[in-house]
């Protein structure tokens, strides 16, 4: 076992890295995003800090344009083998550093992926009865991503800007300055929010048109819109059967409860320990 | 004919006032919008200065909650006579103040306006064809509105979140820094836009893939936003026959173009002559 090595996901707004000693986690950093600095080299070398590495994998931004080294796009269906096979390796400060290719979905419409891929693949090694058999999967977050996997394939996927739409409609003119909303408020507007079909752009005014019309709360507004747009992943993903959710609790739990609305099954696995399988499987033979 | 007659349109953004002489339009005015004053009263006398108005006409948010005083909304379907029998009046530092009600839709679903239909209501007025069978009325913005008119009433009406969130997605990921777009370019970006179809959430994403995949810029990218939002209108409303545009000529020239891609015939009227003729019909027998 190699002594000093470390593995990584980088993403836009933060670098987590994690030291193997022995194959194991034996500590835990964290740095700045891709896109909160001009110079990832620096910030990679500050994230270290004193931790000596002879070998650095990482993924996510780390290998987009603006990160530490582009690496390629792989296309779907792609299985864990073709995606290690485009490892980008090179030297840096007298480490071996290795960056994941991302995914790219070509298929009529234009998508991309960097880095969920890695938590996809760890999910599989991690969890055999995912390499067999269609599955569907969601990774919650700033751009949601649904893939299908299919005999361990990451078959195709799609992207859904619901937690960056979310965000920015904090700053719209959807939400009433009334104060705090209740909780419950906020639980009514989401069920009322994932019962609704149309188009976003009007879906979203909804909201607004809610508190001034029936008197909703901006937290039943604030529900509404989160409803609204998971509602639409659902509604153009189809899933059936079960559903692998991979992210955070608070996240997921939304997501357990538009899934369970319609009897579908669920099983939530923990975002990081993905990550780590998938980063692992990438150091495995290096 | 009064002495001191003038007529407004009092919006989030901006305050628009005229002064009328014998009726007709002597003088025009700008102040501050309803959002960005906690003061509408101070505000309105500033945008007044030195004219003497002994009737003031206003229309748009005006009515609302954090406006000058809030009017009520008059259930679709609504003609000219039900609106203007809602006209608010009360004194204000000597001058006699009315103002125009707001539209409301609650057929399933809860939407409002205030101003839009004034402007449509001014269209009706100045372009009596309108004022028998059924027409498909835009106004683009902000909010854009889409409403029926059927034998002169507004039957009913739609609003999407068009402009807010073209501007809000100004801020977000989707656009990579990459210098300024070649104006061709955003053409082909809204081209493509338009014949996109699904939910708005996946396909704003195809505006990022698209750079970093297909190597488009940043331009087309904006183009690309701008027809899907619009195409969202589109392929809600599917309007058909011909279509009544009442808007600023730059933004009525883009659904001119996506609106002749489906053969339908466009008419584009002035905002503002929509607005005054709307506002002329508040204060006619007051």
């Amino acid at each position: 076992m190699r002594a000093g090595q470390v593995i990584g996901d980088w993403g836009n707004t933060r670098l987590r890295l994690w030291r193997l000693e022995n194959g194991a986690v034996a500590d835990r950093r964290e740095g700045r995003g891709v896109a909160q600095t001009d110079h990832p080299s620096a910030a990679l070398a500050a994230a270290l800090g004193n931790w000596q590495a002879d070998r650095i994998v990482l993924c996510g931004m780390a290998g987009a344009r603006n990160g530490l080294h582009e690496t390629p796009y792989v296309a779907c269906p792609a299985d864990a083998e073709s995606w290690r096979s485009r490892l980008t390796t090179f030297e840096r400060g007298g480490a071996s550093v290795a960056i994941a290719p991302g995914l790219a979905s070509w298929d009529g419409r234009a998508d991309v992926m960097r880095g969920e891929e890695t938590q996809i693949f760890g999910a599989i090694a991690n969890h055999p009865h995912l390499a067999s058999g269609t599955h569907h999967t969601v990774l919650p977050g700033t751009h949601s991503k649904w893939a299908v996997l299919a005999n361990g394939r990451i078959e195709s996927f799609r992207t859904f800007m619901t937690g960056e739409l979310f965000d920015l409609l904090q700053r719209s003119s959807l939400f009433a300055a009334d104060g705090e909303a209740a909780e419950a408020d906020e639980d009514g507007g989401f069920s009322d929010g994932l019962s609704r079909h149309g188009p976003l752009s009007a879906l979203l005014f909804e909201a607004r048109s809610g508190q001034l019309l029936h008197g909703r709360s901006a937290g039943w507004a604030r529900g509404f819109v989160s409803g609204v747009l998971i509602g639409a992943e659902l509604a153009t993903m189809k899933p059936h059967g079960s559903v692998t959710i991979i992210g955070e609790p608070d996240l997921a739990a939304r997501y357990v409860r538009a899934l369970s609305d319609r009897g579908i099954d669920c099983t939530i696995l923990d975002a990081e320990q993905c990550t780590i399988a998938g980063l692992r499987l990438l150091d495995a033979d290096a």
